[in-house]
C-alpha cells in the first residue's frame, strides 16, 4: 500500500473511532488485507487499537484472527488481554497454531490458563505440542497442519482425502508417509494434475525429500529453504516421523528478523528494541548495554592517562588523537560487517576462517599503507614537521592493521565460544582500535618526543 | 549440508582434480544438489572451478545449467568466459531467463554478441525482454515462464493446456487473463483439484490479485510478497497485461541481499565486497570510502586544534576525550541501526518520522542523564575535582542527545534526498558525535578552566 493511502486510512480510522462511528470504521477496513489492517493498527494508540479490533471481531471473526496472526505477538497480547476469555479462546481456535503458540507464551499466566480451559481439545493439543519445543527451533515454528498421505494411496483417493481435509495453510506439496508415518517422499500438487488417477503416490513421489529435525535452529531451517529454493520444508522427529511443515512465509519473517538481529547485536542493541516501543521501554533496553560500553570505552582513557607527560610537551599530538581513533574504528567496522554477514548467510563457516583472516589482514596492510601515507603526508605538509608525519602515518598504518585483525577475530571468536558472532562486536572493536591506536600513536610520540617539541 | 561434510567434499574434489580423475570427481558430485555444488565451487580456485564445471557439463548439461543459476552472476561469467561459444549458448538456452539476464550483462561484449547470435530465437527474446527493464526492478528479475490461461477456459481444458506447456519454474498458481491478456484473476493449483472439470476459470478464480508493475523496485516487490504471504507475484505492464512472475526463491535472495546491503552501506562498504574477493580487489573497493572517511574524520581534529591552549593547562581533559567520543558513537550507532532497519522493513516511512525523532530524542536524554551522571560521578571520585565531573558529565549528556538527534536525522535526511538511508551513515554520525562531543567537552573545559588546573 502506498504511504499516502495508508496515511489517509490512519487519519480516517482515528476520526471514525473518535466520533464512535463504528459502521464507517468497518466500511473503511473491510476490504483491506489483514497485513494492511495490522500496519494500520501499528499507528494507533492502544485504546483505539482495541476499539478497532473489537469492531473487526464483531463483524468478521475470521478476519480478526488473520489480523492477529499478522501482528507481532506482543501487540496481539496487548489487545487480547483486554478481551473476555471466551472471545480470546474463540479467536485463538481459528488462528493457525504456529501463530498462537508465541501469543499464549506471552499471555499472563491466569489468562493463559483460563483460555486453555475454555478452548476445545484439538487446537490446544496442536499449540501445546509446539510449545514443547525450544524457542527458535523448527519444532516451535512449524505448522502442524499439512497434507500427509500413505504411500499406497492412489492419486484419485488422495484428491478426495484432501478435499475432505479441507483447506490447509498454504499447502503446495503433499507429503507421503509409510504405515508408521515415516516421511518417505513428496508430491507437488502439479504432479497430481498430470498423473493418471490410479497411480499410487509412491510411484510419482520424489524420494529425496529435504527435511529438518524438530530441534533444528530456525535460522538453519531458513538457510535450507533459501538454498534449495523450497516453498515449504517438512519437519521430522528423531524417528523420521513427519510432525509439521515450515512454510516460506515464516521463513521470510525469520530471514528479516535474523538480518535485523545481526545489525542490532553488532551495535549492542536489544533485538526486541523497536521504534514502536515507548521511550521509557527503550531506555530500559539500551541502558544496560551502554553501561557495558562505558566499561569497554574506559580502556582508551586508561591508556592515554599514561601519556600525559608526553602530551603536555607535544600538545599537537592531542589534535590528531581523534583521527587515529576514528580511522581505526571505520576500517574495523568494514571488516566486522563483512565477517558477520558472511557467517550469517553461511558463506564462511570455520571452513575458511583462516583464509578470511589472511585476506582481511592483507587488506588492512594495503589500506593502512595508503591511508597512513596520505595522513602522514598531509600532517607533515601542514605542520612542517616530518616526525609528526612519521608518527601519525605509522600509527594509522598499525591501527588499520589492528582493525583488520580484531575485526576478523572478534566475530570468529564470539562464534567459537558459541555466542552470536555479531554480539557487541562493534563496541569490542572500538575498544581495541581506540586503545591500541592511541597506545601506538602516543608511544611513537614519546619515542620521537624531542623531535616533536 | 553440514560443515564437516562440505569440508570432506572440498578436499576430495581438490584431490580428484589434481590427479585428473574426473570419473571419481563426477561420482562425488553427481548426487549433490545444485546449490551444494555451487558452494563447493566457492571454495575452489578458478582453474579447478573450470575443470569441475566442464566435467559437470560433459556428464549432465541440465545440472550444469542449474548450478549456473545458483552461482553469483560474476562467478558464472568467470567460468563461461573460458568455454566455447557453442557451449555457452547451449547452457544459457536451458537456464531460466531471469538467471541468464544478469550473466549476459556481465559477459564481455564480443562474447555476448557471439552467444546471442548462436542462441535460438525464443530464449534470446525472453532474455532481451528482461534486459529492457531497469536493474533492480520487477521487470528485470521476473521469470517470463508462467501458466496464463483465458478466463473462459474450463478446468479440464486448463489441465490439458498445462500438461502441453510442460514444466514451468515453480508454478503454484495459474494466472487468468482476458482476450487482451489483461490480468483478471488467479487460481491456485489446489482449486483445480477441487473443482468440477467443466467449471470456467473465471468462476473459481480469486479476483483481487496482488500484482506489481514492471518498474516496481525489487525491494518493494519483496515487501509485497512478504507482507501478503505469497509464493509468487505476477508482474504487469502499464496496460495491466501480464508479462511475468517473480517467485519467492528470488524474493529470499533479494531480502538477504537487501539486509547485507543495509549493513554494508552503514559502515561505508561497497555492496559487492565479499570475503571471496582477492585482497587487491577489496582494497580497491574500500579505499575510496576510507578516503572519504578521512575527510569526515578530520572535522574532530580541526575542533580540537582550537583548544590546545585549554588542554595545555588542563591535561587531564585529554584523558577523557576518547571516552566522550566513544560514548557518543556507541549511542548514535544504536539509533542509526534502529532507524535504518525500520525504514528497510517498511515500518517507519515518513509517516512517523516525527514520532521516531521525538522518541529517540527522549531516549537520548534519558540515557544521556544516566550515563552522564555515572561518568561524571566516577571521574569526580577518581580525581577529587567536582568541576571535572561536571564538565565530563554535561559533555556526555549533550553528546548522547547529539547522537540521538543525528542518529535519527542522518538516515531520514539521506532518504529525503533520495539516497539510501544507510549510506555512510555511521561515518557521518561519528563525524557529528566526535566533533560536537569534543566541542562541548573542551568548550565546557575552557569555561571552567580555572577550576580544573
Amino acid at each position: 500500500m502506498k504511504v499516502e493511502a495508508l496515511r489517509l486510512i490512519i487519519k480516517s480510522a482515528q476520526k471514525f473511532i473518535n466520533i464512535g462511528s463504528l459502521t464507517r470504521l468497518w466500511n473503511l477496513i473491510k476490504n483491506l488485507h489483514p497485513s494492511e489492517i495490522s500496519s494500520l493498527m501499528g499507528h494507533l494508540i492502544i485504546n483505539k487499537k482495541i476499539t478497532l479490533f473489537n469492531t473487526l471481531y464483531d463483524e468478521d471473526i475470521e478476519k480478526a484472527a488473520e489480523v492477529l496472526a499478522e501482528l507481532k505477538p506482543e501487540d496481539s497480547v496487548a489487545i487480547l488481554e483486554k478481551l473476555q476469555i471466551e472471545k480470546i479462546s474463540g479467536l485463538l481456535q481459528i488462528t493457525p497454531p504456529d501463530d498462537v503458540a508465541p501469543i499464549l507464551e506471552l499471555l499472563p499466566e491466569n489468562i493463559k490458563e483460563a483460555v486453555l480451559v475454555s478452548m476445545e481439545e484439538k487446537p490446544t493439543e496442536d499449540v501445546m505440542g509446539l510449545l514443547d519445543h525450544e524457542e527458535e527451533t523448527a519444532g516451535r515454528i512449524m505448522s502442524p497442519d499439512f497434507y500427509a498421505l500413505n504411500e499406497n494411496t492412489n492419486v484419485s483417493d488422495a484428491i478426495t482425502a484432501m478435499q475432505l481435509e479441507g483447506d490447509v495453510e498454504s499447502a503446495f506439496y503433499v507429503y507421503v508417509v509409510d504405515d508408521q508415518l515415516h516421511l518417505k517422499g513428496v508430491v507437488s500438487l502439479r504432479q497430481f494434475l498430470f498423473s493418471p488417477p490410479n497411480t499410487p503416490l509412491k510411484n510419482i513421489m520424489t524420494k529425496e525429500v529435504i527435511s529438518v529435525h524438530t530441534n533444528t535452529d530456525q535460522e538453519d531451517v531458513a538457510r535450507h529453504v533459501a538454498d534449495y529454493n523450497l516453498v515449504a520444508i517438512p519437519v521430522v522427529d528423531s524417528e523420521n516421523i513427519l510432525v509439521g511443515v515450515v512454510t516460506v512465509d515464516d521463513i521470510i519473517d525469520i530471514i528479516d528478523k535474523e538480518a535485523t538481529e545481526d545489525m542490532y547485536k553488532m551495535v549492542s542493541l536489544d533485538t526486541t528494541d523497536s521504534i514502536q516501543d515507548s521511550p521509557f521501554k527503550s531506555i530500559k533496553k539500551r541502558l544496560p548495554f551502554l553501561l557495558l560500553s562505558l566499561l569497554t570505552a574506559s580502556l582508551a582513557p586508561f591508556v592515554v592517562s599514561h601519556f600525559t607527560g608526553t602530551l603536555q610537551q607535544a600538545i599537537t599530538l592531542v589534535v590528531f588523537m581523534p583521527l587515529v581513533a576514528a580511522l581505526g574504528g571505520i576500517a574495523g567496522n568494514q571488516t566486522i560487517a563483512i565477517i558477520v554477514r558472511e557467517i550469517a548467510i553461511g558463506q564462511t563457516e570455520w571452513i575458511s576462517a583462516r583464509k578470511a583472516l589472511g585476506k582481511e589482514l592483507l587488506v588492512g596492510i594495503g589500506n593502512g599503507l595508503a591511508i597512513g601515507l596520505i595522513t602522514g603526508g598531509i600532517s607533515f605538509l601542514l605542520s612542517g614537521n616530518p616526525y609528526l608525519g612519521l608518527v601519525l602515518g605509522l600509527a594509522v598504518i598499525i591501527n588499520l592493521f589492528t582493525a583488520a585483525l580484531f575485526g576478523t577475530l572478534i566475530p570468529l571468536f564470539l562464534k567459537m565460544i558459541k555466542l552470536d558472532p555479531a554480539l557487541g562486536s562493534v563496541n569490542l572493536l572500538t575498544m581495541c582500535t581506540d586503545s591500541i591506536g592511541l597506545l601506538t600513536f602516543l608511544g611513537l610520540g614519546t619515542i620521537f618526543l624531542n623531535h616533536l617539541t
